[in-house]
């Protein structure tokens, strides 16, 4: 008799942003007449730039002639085109990292959500509270254990390092999802410096690195010295360069980084991850990865540079408000997550915001404890609708 | 410490088709002046249809402006109207399934592989032998234990059900990768009763079912009575029109498929399934997704026959080689690979084959013990390559 994995069960019912898909639905066929602002999920808005478009179209020709058309990749871990274009990507940032240990994904969330499979269950895995809820789901289906470094006001959300405390997998986001906040160097530093005595793996997710204008924030974990011992590196097209329904993203596996066996033997993270693809992995459309490759390009930086101003124009046009309110928040600069406290638990606030002004957020609580009180919202809307919903939410909590 | 998935030290040291890749990569550098053929790896060579390279670039204007522009899909398991293309595509071969049993996947590799997530590790796996590496390889990363079903000369290299033996989950590909062997209605139903009795699952990869040309041959198993309660079916554009290089599959869960708890409690596979990929997986891009969708209408099937014809027409050539050679072989009808016996060792054959006269296949035992002296040609190449191939191989194999 067939049978499920129980870690399964272990989940919670609803994937957060299924549940706030659920309740908008409810509310819209409910009220059809009420149209409703959307700054929950982190989509973007704005389309494609001019030169991916123009890349996909001509890699797209080049798929209908024979000559040109191209097949399987050899390895499925991107082409060298695009693994280029990301490394030197990385040198513009002076993060030093080789062609090789870039793979080419069809996003952050796969890579990040399969990147467990190749770990044993009984690795003892750090998350921070509040927490991007995919890399806790993916640990509890994969059966692993996880404990939680806080991230509270008191620290302005930064993680804090678990000190005494063993760890062998640490997931980090910066800036974070959903909080906004972005780690120092500094503090950077002192995860490395922990997953360096613990022979932990720190898992970092460096999705939302464009929106770091301040140059003394690393946009990188690679920027921190002994980083390439103990780090693999998720990064994503999709905030980057509007990519949300184009799905491309690439990993960085530094070819140094090491993990052991049960007895201690040592065995190279790359090369197992890339078995892992080699055998539950194609690789990503050639198509998409020649739009990817025009995203590096100088008139590609330009472009896709020019939708991150428009949207950290909206983050400042939140940040203005709650300023204006005397509201408390983190993120809006270096990051298109605007973070604050609103004063109620946070799917009472979820409720109230969509019933009274039809505006849809996240709920702080939805990921984690840590959270509640809090709720997020997205820079990623159009300019309208940012400015319309700022002015409902002022009306909602101006005292 | 960070610890490795003990699954991993259980696999075979290289991923089949890697080994391929590297032995011809060393043939290529020591003998630069000798052009090689490529039968092995189940790649194609003709272009994508006309009418795909225009919906995907089509599409790709549309994601260049913002009103047409697509983010996130909402669910990740593919627009609805790619759902239902593949629905009443299987609905002109007899096979009624709903658009909301069919995931849109990126590759049948993916959607193959990753499925063993939702299944615990104690369920007892049977695949056949010979069999497609990545069915082994996935569930012996995820730690489960495997039975083989023989398919041997015997029986025309069709999968025996093992009756008597329990089995939780069964692999079955028909038209089949390697041998080409197709299971009839009959053989096919011995096996869905084999699963009932079980309360087995049946993964069923169809990828090549459109090079089934005798309509008395299954193009699905929910052609079968009662399949929907025991199976799932994966499909692939890859050879059904040229994908391979563009990513684009899908997985048909039919609603009413249940499995178990280790108390015996009852569980939706279509469910489970669903939050694996909306922890996992953000759905497949647009701009391939409208690619595939045109892969459907009644011009995109006639174009992609076309191909399909052509491709026929080599494995054809094929057959009546191996037809005057007087040589043992299965496959080369409804099916894109010829399996034949080569009279010793497979690699034997394979370093004989590339090194006199520079033709590329795949050792048969590379699918398993019963594969051993037998070897495997795909119909993918063009014209020319096939019938260069096939004077050469007959130059070897003539008596």
């Amino acid at each position: 008799m067939a049978k499920i994995n129980q870690g399964f069960l272990n989940l919670k019912e609803n994937y957060l942003f299924i549940e706030i898909g659920r309740k908008i639905r409810e509310y819209v066929e409910a009220n059809p007449e009420k149209p409703i602002i959307r700054m929950g999920i982190g989509d973007v808005t704005l389309p494609l730039a001019p030169v991916v478009v123009e890349a996909m179209q001509k890699a797209a020709s080049e798929m209908g002639v024979k000559e040109t058309f191209r097949g399987y990749e050899d390895s499925g871990r991107g082409y060298a085109f695009l693994r280029e274009a990301v490394a030197g990507y990385y040198g513009s940032f002076s993060a030093e990292i080789d062609a090789d240990e870039v793979l080419i994904s069809d996003g952050a969330k796969s890579d990040g959500g399969n990147i467990t499979d190749i770990f044993a269950e009984d690795n003892i895995v750090v998350v921070s509270d509040p927490v991007y809820p995919v890399y806790v789901d993916s640990n509890v289906m994969n059966g692993k254990n996880l404990i939680y470094a806080d991230a509270t006001e008191a620290t302005g959300f930064a993680p804090v390092v678990p000190k005494g405390q063993k760890a062998d997998i640490i997931y980090l986001c910066s800036p974070n999802n959903p909080t906004g906040s972005v780690l120092t160097k500094a503090q950077l530093k002192e995860w490395v410096d922990y997953a360096l005595e613990n022979k932990a793996v720190i898992i970092y997710d460096a999705a939302y690195e464009a929106f770091i204008s301040d140059p003394d924030l690393p946009r990188s974990i690679f920027v921190i010295e002994n980083a390439k011992k103990c780090a693999i590196e998720i990064g994503s097209l999709s905030k980057t360069a509007g990519f949300t329904g184009t799905r491309c993203g690439y990993t960085i596996i530094p070819k140094e980084l090491e993990f052991c066996g049960a007895n201690g033997e040592v065995f190279n993270v790359l090369k197992i991850w890339s078995r892992r693809q080699g055998s539950k992995f194609n690789g990503v459309s050639y198509v998409t990865q020649r739009g990817a490759e025009a995203v590096f390009t100088p008139e590609g930086i330009r472009q896709t540079r020019e939708a991150i101003a428009y949207y950290m124009q909206n983050a400042a046009i939140m940040s203005r408000t709650f300023d204006a309110l005397g509201v408390t928040y983190t993120g809006a600069k270096n990051s298109p997550y605007i973070w604050f406290k609103c004063g109620m638990p946070s799917w009472d606030f979820f409720d109230l915001l969509l019933s009274k002004k039809q505006v849809v957020g996240t709920p702080g609580v939805g990921f984690g404890k840590n959270g509640d009180g809090w709720f997020r919202l997205t820079a990623f809307s159009t300019r309208e609708n940012t400015e319309e919903a700022m002015k409902r939410v002022s009306e909602l909590l101006k005292k």
